[in-house]
This record gives structure tokens, C-alpha cells and sequence, in this order.
């Protein structure tokens, strides 16, 4: 469990942002977009110099998100820039941001395998939900709800194929947390979540939607995705 | 039951894509709107050569969406691409995607008839709608929810012009599943359902709406309805 | 009862569809907005020349919608083409539709009086909701849900000034049922449904909004409403 | 109680129009501006020349409004016709109205102190909410639901500085009454509210949102206050 | 406790006004941003000359809105006409209000710590929502209500670094409570609101969102972290 670890890993704060594209974008001329693009990635390339970011694209599974960041630091401050620097860009002058998730990792209280940073990319889909449980969930004796996350636990053991990621927001967003499951096989991952119905936890679930499906890619191929061009070699 | 297959069919991944037109699009001039909708029906003909695409108009039986797109895959990248060269034409630069279902076929627990896909078309409505259960309804014993459902199904038999295709969206989606009837006899199906209001079941229903219904067309006639005007034919 | 009608009259589909302009079109020069009204009354009478159509004003009773119509088919084709038409106004290239429901008219299982069809216009008022009653409702024995109804018509009755019509859109459109009451009485009226709030049907009704007062008027007069201006005497 | 009334006042019908401006509309020309107000001024002052009309300013109490016109006539073709001649005014022509309410006046069961009208301007701020009960309410015995009201209107009588004006909107809108109470002093308005949330009465409270805090003025200087021009002195 | 206090201190309005600016703005020229920048620092600079006026950025850490300001004042004119002179700057008219709370501070019944003013910026974060109690909170005895928030305010101790600002908005507006927690640590903030979730008192919460993360620095820094553009040296 997190109290036993000796060696305080740090904590970090992880950033959820889904933009959704006004289609006047494409509109504009390929130059342009080509431009914009480069304003983005460049953005991007500054903050994941140092730290982990990560892109996903939503063209096909939502309709209201194209494209999400997940970006991840120890303090606030590079998260505020990468938004401000982000803000400058083209693209972000016809986009809007319909979902933002704040949230930190943190040990959990439930199992040893809880991490306090986010993975470099290791699947093709990332299922990604806010998540909020009932209050009285908070009721219920902790060594009930140690052995009701226990079944859940065992339940997600038999998926070894599916990944799961949980940052907290406590105070810091709407939601609990942020759930997210990395997977190669959404299938599976869908029989998953069925069976995982029939837990004892979930009858605690309050809130687990909006559910978003994200393919993994680079920036790049995110940012192709939402014109169909791909950019040129740059000189 | 699914277990007993041996031959192991593959499971689609199903896309409902809702599309409301800007009306500013109904301002362009002739020649441009029949341009956008050239280029909105090759992306649909590119899919569809593989695989299943099927087309509903929404004009006069919702005020909140105007066309519809049923595509059906066995991996997500084709969905994914489908979406983005659909983004490239004309027509979706003055639209917007207000509602968007991500789905996937798999054999019913409950019943032998369920199909790993959709079948093309063969009536004249869809009815569909996203569903979610009550968590309750997931506590309940296996061998009674088979019960219910019997009783649910059994009702649904009465009507043989009226024909299900259930498809599931857990962990992908907002929704659990996506419910689509498709039958010619729209107070038939009205009749079914008020009938379903009073089975045990249906006490287990958390949500299912929006309800839409689909008239079903061809890309072109679905495309045509939009602005009234017929393509003119292609020489 | 409807079971006891020999002659099988035919049910209707009704269509209810709720305008609200875009401010933008009164910015308009007053000839384009004549030749916008003159298309959407044309679109309205080709309609009306063999069915019913209605249209009623909110300018005044609502803020978010403007003008409703009314139309009523025995079967979708030409309630999806007076759509289609519509669409094709100048009028509606600047409007919204923020409400829109579609029902069906069936005899009703709780009294002989109800109708298969709307009525052409006879009262000032039209006051319309969209219904949906509890789960709970549909559990409650058959004999007793006729006691229940019976104590709420009986209600009804005494306000012989007010005229109900009940069409049903189970599976068709998100609600169960669109209710609408005729009268020139709105006080009356409000009297009728705050003591219906005190019968034993009341308690199951999960929702009754939004709730719309519609002023009835000639389609040209409804669209007269929305600029002040009449329109000039065709020559 | 109303039915002891023997001389019949006419009941009124109550609309609460709410507009939020365009931000677009600040950027007009001085000039432009001073004649959208003044053609609103000129709507306000016909109906107002034989009936009642009040202005309120909500610039700095909500996000969300501006301004608020309440109006009141013994029928409803008036009202009517204030809202077309004000959606003529250029000030319309940039605006929306994200909140709208009809009610009528209506003698009180529970107080003889009730009104069938809206008194002039007599308070600073006027606190308006729409308020629908839970149906539980209305299974109340009749002579309990009388003795939980008396509680209430005895708590509300400690504050006599504070004015309570319920008007009633049961099947001509969303709401079941439009409250809104009037006063010189918000922070014994708040104490009220607060105190009265431990009566009885509170617990049948189904919604009470949105609260709109309205500071009384002019319909000339609510206007000026949207762009903080005076309008210049006619000549 | 506020009722022993015979000093009387005056109570304040509080108000909370979240801005989203219009992307299109981002696209005017820098002089123009420039300009506007200034013209509501200087509606700021004149209110806060008596003022307190706190600035805080919401870039990267809500997707909804940008910035934020708290005014605060003995009476509702300031405030108002603060709003009016802001609403004429340039900025505002590409600006959207997302989010607004009014209220007032107030003696607490719990605790003799409550403040009546809100103190001036000594924390890097404000972590702020509005709040809403069930109303089973206001039926439960007063001793046990005081006894359930004493433990509250108990584990609300442990955090010394964690300041608390409560004002209340019973009447005023949509929510019963403004909640403000300021720190410099956001990871204890959330581990102590995950905490709290286990008192008695967290079971009457009926709504405690939306939950923003506010990042406290000068109006002009937040003005700058808009288009990442530092104000040139005035001459």
C-alpha cells in the first residue's frame, strides 16, 4: 500500500483536454492549417521535452471531441503554460475545449500496483471516463470496502491484457476521479466493464459518463486526422 | 447461446452518426451544395464497398437531427477513416454531430437469434435508441433475469414485422447499448412498446432516450432531403 | 373503448414542430422577408390542401420558441415532405427548431371519447407538454389504473370549456405521450391542472415539461408575429 | 380565502422576460445604439401607458441575464403584443431570452393577504425564482397542508420589511408559481430564505432554481446600464 | 458565535464572475488586445481602490473558463456598476459569463473562525464551488446538526495550511453556499476533501460543482496568461 512506500515518489498532477474542432477550420486554406498545425505541435513538443504528453484522436467514437491531450507534471505551473501557449496557436482560435479533466495520481488505498505517473503510450485505445461514487459508498466500513474493491480487483486480474490508470480530483475538478483503461483489444475491455456490473462496487457508481473511446497516436497523426492531410516534410 | 458457437463469427463494431445541417448550407448557391454532397457520397461509397453502410433522413420526424449513418466494421481503424474523409467534404464543414453511438455486436445471453451483425436493409424505419439499466437490475440472479427477459422476449415475438438488433457500448460509450428496431408498421411498433412498459423488465430501465425515428433511404435520396433538391445525374 | 370500434377508423401521425427565429432574419430588408413568409405559407399550404395543419404563436408566452405547427397525416411520407419543403424557405435558413415531437393518435383504453384525429381549430389556446409517466405507473393492476384514470376524467369533466387531445409516441419520440388541452379559458385552465395535482394519477407522472401556450392563428398571421409586419395583398 | 371574495377582482396574467444581450451589440455605433434603446423604450412605454410595467437590471447579480421586464394585463393578446413590437426594436435584433415565465394572479387558499395584481415599484431589489412543489405536496391532507403554510407565513411575517408576491403558472408553463419577493434589504432577505429552509413546507420543495437577484430601476436607466451610456436628452 | 459579536462588523457581498473568452478574440491584432487588456484593468483598478478585487486564471485547469474575479463590497451598487463599466471594455465584448455566484458573508452558527470579509491574496491557489445541502441537513436537530459539523470542522483543522472562506447565497442565488478553500497545497486539499467525504456532515450534500481550480495572480498576469502576451511598459 502507498503508506508503506519509503521512497515518496512524487506526485503528479495529470490534465485531461478534449478540443472539438469548429468546422470552419477546414475551411481555411491548406497553408493555413498547415501553419496552425505546426503552432500546436510545437506547443506540445516544448511541454513533452521534459514531461509526458500523450495524443488521442476521436474522429469516428465521439461526436463531440476530436482530438484529446493528456499531459502530465508535478506542479501546475507548466500545465497553465502549455494552455496559455496552446491559446496562441491558429488552431485554437476555431476550437473549442466541450470536456477539461483536472486530477493528481495518488497511491491507492486498495491495491499495491497503483501508480504515481501516467505510462508512456503502450496501447492502441485508451478508455477514458470522470468518475463519481455515491456518498454512501463513504459509508460503508472500510474493511467492507476493502474486500468490495478486492472482487472488483479480482474481476480486472482476469483482463490482464487491460491497463488501468485512476487519478484523483478531489476538490480539484467535478469528478472523483478519472478513470482510464489502455488496452489493444476493446472488446475484451467491453466484456470487462459488462461483468464489472455485477460487482458489489458498482452499485456505488454515481457518475461514469461521458465515456470516451481515444485511439492512441502521435500529435501529428492527431492533428492529420482533422483534415485528412498529412504534413508536409518540413525543409 | 453465444458459448455454443464453434465457428466463432467475428464481433463489428457498429457507428451511429447523427448529422444537423447549419442551415446557412441551405443559403449556398446550387452548384456547390450538389459539389458537397458528390464528396460526401464518394466517402460513403469508399466504405461501403467492404462493408456495411446504411442511411436514414430524420427531416420531419426529429427537430434536432437531420440525417443519419449506420456503419458497421470489424476493427475501429475503418470507422476512424471513414469519419475523417466524411470531415473533408463540403457538407460537414456546415455541420454539426449531435449525436454520436459507439458500439459493438456480440451474442446475447438471453437469446439464440442475436446477430454479430447488422443486417442490411430491409424496412422502411429504424427505430433506436441508447439504453442503460438500472444498476438493480444487475444484483438481480442470473436465473432470474433470464426469467424477465423470457417474458420481455416473448412479448417481442407477437410482433414478427417488427425485427431487434441490440448492439453493446459498455466501456466505449456513454450508453450500454444501442436498441434499433427496424419494421414498415410504425403503430405496430408504438403498440409493442407501451406493451413492454408493463413487463418486469421494463422497471429495470434507467434511460432510452433520445428515441429517434429513422426513415430509411439511400445516401442520395438521405442527401437530397436535406435541401429538396435531386442530384442531377452524373454524365 | 377502442377495442369495441368496428369500423377501424385509420390512426394519425401528428407532428409537432416549435420555431424559434434566429434574431438575425428581422435584420432583414422587409422584401426578403415578405418572399420568406410567402415560402414557408406555400410549403404549409400544399400540406393543408388535403390534411390538417395548425400553427399557433408563443411570441409573448415562451422564450424559446416562436411559432408551432400542428400537422397531422395518416402515415410519415408527407409529414417528412412537408419538412423537406419547409427546409427550402428563407424563413427557415435563419430558424431554429428547439422542440419537436412525433405522435400518433390511438383509442384510448380509459375512455370512449377519445378521437383518431386532431380537430381544425376551435379555441384561442392550445396548451401542450410532453408526458412521461413513472415506471411505477405501469405496475399498478390494469382495474385499478381504470379506478385512477377514471377519478382524473371525472375531474376533467367538470371544465366542459376545456378540450383534451392525447396522441402517444412510445418508441416514436423520447416521451410517452404529447398532451394537448383546448380552450379559451386560461384560467380555467390553470384552475383544471392544479387540482389535478391532488388526484391519485398525479403521483405518477415523472414529467410534464416543457409546457407551452400556444396562441392559435392562421399560419400567415403567426408569421406576421415575428416581424410586426403584415404581409401586403398579393395582387 | 378566494371563494369568500364577493366582488370578483379580474385575475392578471404575469410575463417575467428575461434578456441577455449579444456582447456584439456593444460594439455598435453610439448612435445605433441610443436608437435600439429608444425603440425599446417606445414598446415599453405603450403597454405601460395602460397597465402595469416594471425594469430591473441584472448586470453584476447574474452571468447569464441583463435585464428583466415584468408586465401584467388581465388577458393575454397585450402581452402578446408587447413581445412582437419588442422583437422589432434593433435592441432585439442582438439578443436572447434565456428565461421566460408566465403566470397569472390567483387568490391565495393559505392567506387572505394574497393579490390578484402586482403592486408598482416599491423596494430596491426584487428576488424572483420559479418554484414547482414535489407531488408528495399535493398527498398532503388538506388541513395539514394548511397548518405547514401557516408556519411558513408566520416565519415570513417576522420580516415585514420583506414583500411576497406568488403569482401561479400550473399548466401555462415549466413551473408550478412564480415567486418573487421584494425588499430594501438583502441580507434580512437572505436570513429569511435561510430560516425558512427548516420549516416544514422546505421539505416539499421539488425546485426553487434560478434565483435572480434584480436591482429595480427604470426601463431607461436598465437599458443604460448594458452599455453604461446615458441616452442623451431628446430635444 | 456571530450572535455574541457587539461590534457589529457590516457584512459583504461577495461575487464571483468566471469569464470564457470568445477564441476570436485571440485573432485581433496585438494592438487591439492590448487595448482591451487595459481598458479592464482600469474597470478593476477603479473598484479595487476601496475596495477588494482578486484575479485568478483558469487556463489549463477548466476547459470552460479562462479567468476569474472576486469582488467583494458592503453594498450591491458597486458591484453593479463595477459589471457595467466591464461590460464596456473590449475585452468583454468577446466574453462569455459562464459561471456567476453572488453572496454574502455571514456570521457562522458553527464556528467562531468565520470571517465577514474575504481577506486579500495569501495562497497560490482558490479552490471554489457552490453548495447545496439536502433538505433532510435543515430537519435534523439543531445539537446533532452542530455536533455533525463540529467533526467537520475537526478534520478541517488537521490541514492547518488550508484556509476556508464560506458566504451564503439563500435567495440571493441558485446555490445556498459560495465554498472557497485557498492553500498553497493542492495535494493536501485534495486528500482532506477526499477525507471529508467519510464524515456525516458529506451525506447531506446534494451539490458541490461545479469544482474549480483557480490559480491566484494579479488581473494583469491573468489578463496576459489570455493571449500569452505580456503588457507593454505604459510610457
Amino acid at each position: 500500500m502507498g503508506s508503506l512506500l519509503n521512497t515518496m515518489p512524487e506526485r503528479h498532477f495529470v490534465k485531461y483536454t478534449f478540443l472539438k474542432l469548429d468546422p470552419a477550420w477546414r475551411r481555411l486554406d491548406p497553408d493555413e492549417r498547415v501553419q496552425h498545425k505546426r503552432e500546436f505541435m510545437s506547443a506540445c513538443e516544448d511541454f513533452a521535452s521534459e514531461r509526458l504528453l500523450r495524443a488521442f484522436s476521436l474522429v469516428g467514437t465521439r461526436g463531440d471531441a476530436d482530438l484529446m491531450l493528456l499531459a502530465q507534471a508535478t506542479n501546475l505551473e507548466p500545465i497553465h503554460k502549455l494552455h496559455v501557449v496552446l491559446a496562441q496557436s491558429g488552431l485554437m482560435h476555431l476550437c473549442q475545449t466541450p470536456y477539461s479533466y483536472l486530477a493528481m495520481t495518488k497511491a491507492s488505498e486498495y491495491s499495491d500496483e497503483s501508480r504515481l505517473e501516467v505510462r508512456p503510450a503502450h496501447g492502441k485505445y485508451l478508455f477514458v471516463y470522470p468518475f463519481v461514487k455515491t456518498r454512501d459508498w463513504y459509508r460503508v466500513p472500510p474493511d467492507e470496502r476493502w474486500k468490495i474493491m478486492q472482487e472488483h480487483i479480482k474481476v480486472g486480474r482476469e483482463y490482464p491484457q487491460i491497463d488501468l490508470n485512476t487519478s484523483y480530483s478531489f476538490g480539484l475538478d467535478d469528478q472523483e476521479f478519472v478513470v482510464a483503461f489502455e488496452t489493444d483489444d476493446p472488446a475484451a475491455f467491453l466484456d470487462l466493464v459488462q461483468r464489472l456490473r455485477s460487482t458489489d462496487a458498482s452499485a456505488y457508481t454515481k457518475r461514469d459518463t461521458p465515456t470516451f473511446t481515444c485511439v492512441s497516436m502521435s500529435v501529428e497523426r492527431a492533428l492529420n486526422a482533422l483534415d485528412g492531410s498529412a504534413l508536409p516534410v518540413a525543409v
